[in-house]
């Protein structure tokens, strides 16, 4: 059943099979089955994860391809409910190992927050990673562009990238390599630091050599309508034109709840 | 484009990036994310493979828990198509590796057939399994159930079986071991051989000890309406009540077109 703040005390005396913390595809697909094999499980959902932004599901086989990742992960969520799972909106915020079973405590409601701890013999790690963005001033002129015409997986969306004016945003020089792969489903690409990075003389002669134009001046605003990007403007008042971008800054993992379990070896 | 014996002409002629053989999940997600990196491809589907068959797919993420396997894959041809993929309806026959491209040999049409041969740089094998059934006289009486009631994956439709009364069918003694794990979802279990196996006396007591029934007479037919099964006849008459059922009797490996191959090396 689907708790919150009203009615989750009917389950924090319970001990679930397993706990699957994070919502998205790999949370749901394990409740889903979990529920099937009949174990108790909750799956604990803290919302905007990385397929929320996802606009259109292009490669998602046997959905149509724009469908978006939100109504994906509705139709899981309610089909882990219908199958017995318990689902409850909220943030992960420790897991404490008691030997015999965990303790999840999760953080309820952002404001006048309550702090419940649910029991569970397992748990299932599934809160994923999360795209570094460009970090402006105004982060909603970035959410307006991510995930619609500024992509952040080649994979999934190079296609959507064909033949335009492309911009690469990086952060680190290595990252900068993406640009001799984004190669394949364009020509036109301009390399963006963000002002994060010194790009050695090998790495600009390489650029040269490609004919991929790099800036290093901070970018002030993506510019555009209707998340169809146009151009970028930068801290100096310059402007380019671009009509795609890749953003390519590398990503988080959703883990420091499990920072408190002793036996876990960290990268 | 669809090709059919009308207009595959066109296409025998070029070199394709790839040839998918097999237009189930695999095949169609490949072709899907082969066609959106801007390679040319061509799906080869014979039909009625295994996702066919199933009636409803309780399972998948983000797909209503009714919707059957053709859904999906109908939804998955129409998606490969619409990213540039050829889609053919065709019985892969033999692959021949020319050194520098590969031909593959398909018969199209069940009657007065037609064998084209089609070129590709690469060849994807992704014509999976088909789950054996027990062999009637009647084989639609088979049909009648298999995918409905009676079920050939645990995994899938476990939760299905819940305290039901249910058979289970082996053709080699091995396969019994399944009804060890199939008692997590009931502890009603006939297990019947079919008359294909001799079963040893450590199975008969293991059986025993579980009581679990062992019915070693061939089956006749299977019992019910609607898809709904409600029973066994065996050959010498007597019949057995049971609501659902697992065929566990193995599977067989579509890659008989690969013989040719010299490379490969055969289990």
């Amino acid at each position: 059943m689907k708790l919150n703040s009203k009615n989750l005390q009917e389950r924090t005396d319970i001990l679930y099979d397993a706990i699957v913390a994070g919502g998205g595809a790999g949370g749901l697909s394990a409740a889903i089955y979990l529920a099937r094999y009949g174990l108790k499980c909750l799956v604990i959902e803290k919302g905007k994860g990385r397929s929320f932004w996802m606009q259109e599901l292009r490669n998602y086989y046997g959905v149509p391809p724009t469908a978006p990742g939100r109504e994906l992960q509705k139709h899981g969520m309610e089909m882990a409910l219908h199958w017995g799972a318990d689902y409850l909106r909220g943030y992960v915020e420790d897991v404490a190992d008691r030997s015999d079973h965990l303790e999840v405590k999760v953080k309820v409601g952002k404001e006048n927050s309550i702090y419940p701890v649910f029991k569970g013999k397992y748990l299932v790690a599934a809160t994923g990673i999360i795209d570094i963005l460009p970090k402006l001033d105004n982060m909603q002129n970035v959410y307006d562009y991510a995930g619609y015409t500024l992509h952040v997986c080649m994979i999934c969306d190079g296609f959507d990238m064909w033949d335009q004016k492309a911009i690469l945003i990086v952060q680190r020089e290595p990252q900068i390599e993406a640009a001799f792969v984004l190669s394949w489903f364009t020509p036109y690409i301009t390399v963006l630091t963000h002002g994060q990075c010194e790009v050695s003389p090998e790495m600009r002669a390489k650029l040269q050599e490609h004919g991929y134009p790099l800036i290093e001046t901070p970018i002030a605003r993506f510019l555009g309508e209707n998340h169809h990007l146009q151009g970028v403007e930068f801290t100096d008042g310059s402007t380019i034109e671009c009509t795609t971008g890749l953003i390519n800054m590398g990503s988080i993992y959703h883990n420091h709840y499990l920072k408190g379990i002793p036996e876990l070896t960290w990268e």
